[in-house]
């Protein structure tokens, strides 16, 4: 999916809402686990009743590595059963050295290697440039660097001062000349709104990840405020708000709901926006 | 494997050698392709020609997620074939917010999950202390920490001044702060060996991985010049120039040579320091 297809996804479905699948097989409803994958089943569910409220969904590869075989096996199903109509996003957080990002660029956006067929993936940026570039050689595919983190160690590194900048200023100043923003997406933590402006100032165009709205304590109507541009240029995820607001048999209706408000406050900041 | 056991094994085969399971399907004899797995075959020739010169195998997960489920099925056998005496550890550069994290922990150390049961994995440091912490709550397991890393890329934020410091120092400062040496390793480039006195500066008792020696260009007589302490402190990893030492059916006596060779010139290093 490229720059301009969300774009329209965006616009078609006045929302810019990613769907976190962040699926812990101890999470899910017990009668799931008559099925013969149930955590492929979960996310099944939660897709057939969510997707036209998202414009992405965001497997958290983590979830699916603790199990092993089986759950890579749930993970390549998931990647196959998003719909087209969203971008396939894979949380994974990699980065390594080139012949071995290239490796990694294989696993998630090469379908004859491994199976799935990823549009993105998140990648680290401690080992620079050569950590992004080999996911980049895969046309058409997205590179979501981390830049600001919602979490409470984020503050360890990335807010040093490098003269009168902090870090994680100078990784988006740094990656802004690896790719374009066709190609290259950036994480920034919700918790952080007053950040933003800093953000917008260096990459006033590009698409922002906003991981941390819901369970991580961000505020839509925050980050809206100083993250939205005149393209929306933002993608907001809610895992466990909407994956888990029931942990009964109705789970998949009770993640339609939160979906749907999120939808409909995003509709109406698209549209003070003027974007819609 | 803890430390006192790393380093009685050190001692025992005088050798400091990681040999880095970087096995690529497209790299490896020809006649390995009749057997089920050929690269766990390749594995485990490679293995067992070497485990008397080594003290650790690091398999590198990229180039096992590349091949889908039956790299993972490569990857969890090879783990189970590394023997005792051998540091298994896992180069995956993982690092993500607490929960995710843990889930990263199950992946790789619980082998009940997952089926595997490494004994220490490689972690990036970019967004901080929760990135760390699940992987130590396992008890004995070790975290080998990105510090400074061999690769071109490393100089675009690795070196950057945060006052009169690289980030590579405060890096391993805030390290220090998470936990003792006996659960923490770094992992510092052997292309620029400069900076070892910086860094035994900082850590003087830490194990150091050091993973560029060989096809990445590194000097196995400088790294161990500075970096060497009074229990050796050392890991250093070849992967290419001993694996793939010959593409032929004589890989795996080829690829003894190898190790070999490093062995003998780490046991008059060691030597040479009194710590055999």
């Amino acid at each position: 999916m490229n720059r301009q297809q969300l774009i329209e996804q965006i616009k078609k479905k006045k929302s810019f809402l990613c769907i976190g699948l962040d699926t812990d097989i101890e999470l899910i409803p017990r009668f799931l686990l008559d099925f013969p994958d149930p955590v492929l089943e979960f996310n099944k569910r939660i897709i057939d009743s969510t997707y036209d409220l998202c414009v992405a969904y965001k497997p958290n590869s983590a979830f699916y590595e603790s199990r092993g075989i089986a759950g890579w096996q749930s993970l390549i199903q998931t990647s196959q059963y998003i719909p087209a109509g969203c971008l396939r996003l894979i949380d994974a957080k990699r980065g390594d050295i080139g012949n071995t990002s290239a490796m990694y660029a294989k696993a998630f956006f090469d379908e004859k290697s491994s199976g799935m067929n990823f549009d993105a993936i998140t990648v680290a940026p401690y080992m620079g440039i050569e950590s992004v570039k080999p996911f980049l050689e895969f046309e058409g595919k997205w590179v979501v660097l981390l830049v600001l983190t919602s979490n409470e160690g984020g503050k360890d590194f990335q807010f040093l001062k490098i003269g009168d900048q902090c870090l994680f200023e100078r990784v988006i100043e740094a990656a802004n000349g690896w790719a374009g923003n066709d190609r290259m997406m950036y994480v920034v933590g919700a918790t952080r709104s007053e950040e933003f402006k800093a953000i917008r100032k260096l990459a006033p165009d590009h698409f922002l990840l906003v991981p941390g709205v819901g369970a991580q304590g961000g505020s839509l109507q925050e980050v809206s405020r100083y993250g939205l541009n005149k393209e929306c240029g933002l993608l907001v995820n809610s895992s466990r708000g909407i994956i888990y607001a029931s942990k009964e048999n109705d789970f998949a209706e009770r993640a339609r709901e939160e979906a749907l408000k999120l939808q409909q406050e995003m509709s109406i900041l698209l549209e003070e926006k003027g974007i819609i």
